[in-house]
């Protein structure tokens, strides 16, 4: 930690673009080492960060309270304070997770497959780590160890570019961080964190064509937006989650109402949560169900015939359809059969996660097959859009885009692959 | 076709931003009935597009000759007028190539993988069309064709956007295309040809976000340069071709020689061939490799210790090894070991092909491991980077990106995925 401290104040008065090629540099040359060792020894070397932060809980609290503290003098709000908060059972949390990506399976090296040509030639597709990844985040100082974590399993160095408002937790984790896996034999490199708050530093990050492979933006939507708008480099993300459920006629009622409720108010803020429902007008229980909303305290912005179904509807703006409430707020439209809800969806989803409720197999097999977003559902609530539900352990964002990775992104999603031919003595005639 | 011509002259005069996004829009609109289409259905109107190129292949054979014509009267290069140039053994191979295509097995629809989760949630990676692919290309009429029948196959729509001096023949091989395809089924607007010549046609495909989903350039370096350059939409492409062959000590040395003519001179001019020779300095037969070499009439640019094997070797300049000459030159360093030999691709490969050359099998495997390019060989020659050799039957390109696809890319690179779950009315707790 003193080495960082000492390397800072250079860091910080050198131009924002140099700086960052510098760091991308030294990421690239210390990436092919991490990616040369045994995937056991990365596995190793996080586990040791792991505990690094734990044994260094009370720097990174102390450095917390600093950021806390300028935050409250800031005047930021209490769920930005939040975000930010870290306390002995949050960073144990952190640290956990660390140790939890350690003991995921590493896709890198996997074949993923082979063929041998008539002339003899042998063809293998070999998963391969993508390189120098770049990650710029707000507020939440776990996303500082996660990300690292994540990339460091599969061999990817990591740039990372946090908030302000958590600069000192940013640096004391990542500084852990550092200890522990450059005592597993990771170079310090590999891990970077950019030391200057000059909002150039991103600029520089997203433009770093050649020198970084990839970009993850974790944040709100005016942060992606802008990563997004400006980028030359390869983003995974997603803007918006404006999921919509279908609640179809054959609907089991019960059924349909445990979905949406869970859907939209489980947790409001999530990327994954419903932002419209489509009721079919052959439901027999709609009635019920935007009581039942209403009920629950979520205030339903209707379509005419929504409206006609409650008197506490209230009527929709033709905005609305397009509107990420991240609130109680839901939209709710009465559509006119399946065909319908495909119109809608197509035209106001943010291919981010739609599911129907049916009990008719048919109709959701249609669904499935033709609602053209990341994530389809049917019978589950859009709340499990979640890369630990499903099943991955971890993940390092829900990409919305349609290459490469799709949906909730873990460690696969941060890999690439190669082409591995073996011959003797091929020549092409 | 005359549907076709009555559409141009409006289409000529729209502003080029508005063209685009009028085609795309239509594009975008035909892709979801094209993915709705059996695969069966796309393969059999591929075959009918087939034969509709072989029936017009009078009218295509006129429009080739008046952009013959007329690039004769610009004074383009004889090697130029020849990809330019259709004769009719050429459009029945056109033709040949589409209904190949139709033979391919369609990876759309498979699953790439499946899971269930401890609450009964069933997961499946489905493969699904990227959506609308834009093509970018030069002189070379069959790219029309190819890259259309490429898309389809796989239920993409595609934008094609070819060279001014082949107008004539791409609106043709278009026109024909469009009627197999429509007398198939599949909706005219899937496969769209940018009827205007005006360049702001090309800056608007490369920044059609949301609209186009991916950019295919396919031409020489200055166009790719401009497409990668300019481009908010993702590209699939490889901008140079820099392989290098390293022979190394325990290599064979007549298959070292015979490799190294082969991936040098069997056609210089492709992406594939080998630009520098790598030879280790503990392999015996050096002088008698560079002197085949030169002897099979290859321009040998030597490092000093090359130069010292053979009085006819120029000297190398730094700018050699950063050279991809498409040619028949070579640039040619003796180098001390397999370390030296992986630093030196590691710096200037262009991460297309790079090849090995020996009998150590541990030696090779590391080459095989450490090597970060798209496509790593043993004991083969690079002229086999090509998807027709890695089996794939057809080629949209070869990408030395990181992302999506990395070399030959066919059909399986025109897909995505995306999640279909499948429960049984499952909340998130």
């Amino acid at each position: 930690m003193t080495k960082m401290t000492a390397v800072l104040p250079s860091a910080e008065a050198a131009d924002p673009a140099a700086l960052v090629t510098a760091l991308a540099q030294d990421a690239r040359a210390a990436q092919r080492q991490l990616a040369a060792m045994p995937s056991t020894a990365r596995a190793a070397a996080l586990r040791l960060a792991a505990g690094a932060l734990r044994a260094a809980a009370p720097h990174v609290l102390a450095a917390n309270a600093k950021d806390l503290a300028a935050g409250k003098a800031r005047g930021l709000s209490g769920a930005m304070l939040d975000r930010l908060m870290l306390d002995e059972a949050r960073l144990a949390g952190v640290a956990d997770a660390v140790a939890a990506v350690a003991d995921l399976p590493d896709p890198v090296g996997q074949v993923i497959d082979s063929s041998e040509r008539p002339n003899g030639l042998k063809f293998q597709r070999i998963r391969v780590p993508i390189g120098v990844i770049g990650i710029i985040y707000e507020s939440r100082p776990n996303v500082t160890a996660d990300a690292a974590a994540l990339c460091v399993r599969v061999g990817n160095a990591a740039i990372l570019r946090g908030g302000s408002e958590a600069v000192h937790s940013n640096r004391a984790i990542h500084a852990a961080m550092v200890e522990g896996l450059v005592a597993g034999g990771v170079p310090a490199e590999a891990v970077q964190f950019i030391p200057s708050q000059d909002r150039a530093c991103v600029g520089a990050m997203l433009t770093a064509s050649g020198l970084i492979d990839m970009i993850v933006p974790r944040g709100g939507r005016s942060l992606v937006e802008r990563v997004q708008g400006d980028a030359r480099v390869p983003v995974l993300a997603h803007l918006d989650g404006l999921c919509h459920t279908y609640i179809h006629a054959a609907a089991d009622p019960a059924m349909a109402e445990a979905i949406a409720l869970n859907a939209k108010l489980r947790r409001t803020g999530i990327c994954g949560s419903m932002e419209t429902l489509l009721i079919d007008a052959a439901f027999p229980e709609s009635a019920a169900l935007v009581a039942a909303l209403i009920d629950a305290g979520c205030e339903v912005r209707g379509d005419p015939r929504t409206a006609a179904l409650d008197p506490r509807v209230i009527p929709a703006s033709s905005e609305d359809w397009d509107t990420e409430y991240l609130d109680a707020i839901l939209s709710v439209a009465v559509v006119d059969g399946l065909d319908a809800a495909l119109a809608h969806i197509a035209r106001h989803s943010s291919d981010h996660t739609d599911a129907i409720v049916t009990a008719d197999a048919a109709v959701a097999e249609r669904f499935l097959n033709e609602v053209d977003s990341a994530i389809v559902m049917h019978n589950a609530s859009t709340q499990f859009a979640d890369g630990g539900e499903f099943g991955m352990g971890a993940e390092i964002g829900i990409a919305t885009g349609r290459l490469h990775a799709r949906g909730p992104v873990a460690l696969e999603g941060l890999t690439t692959y190669k082409w591995q031919v073996r011959g003797s003595g091929q020549t092409r005639p």
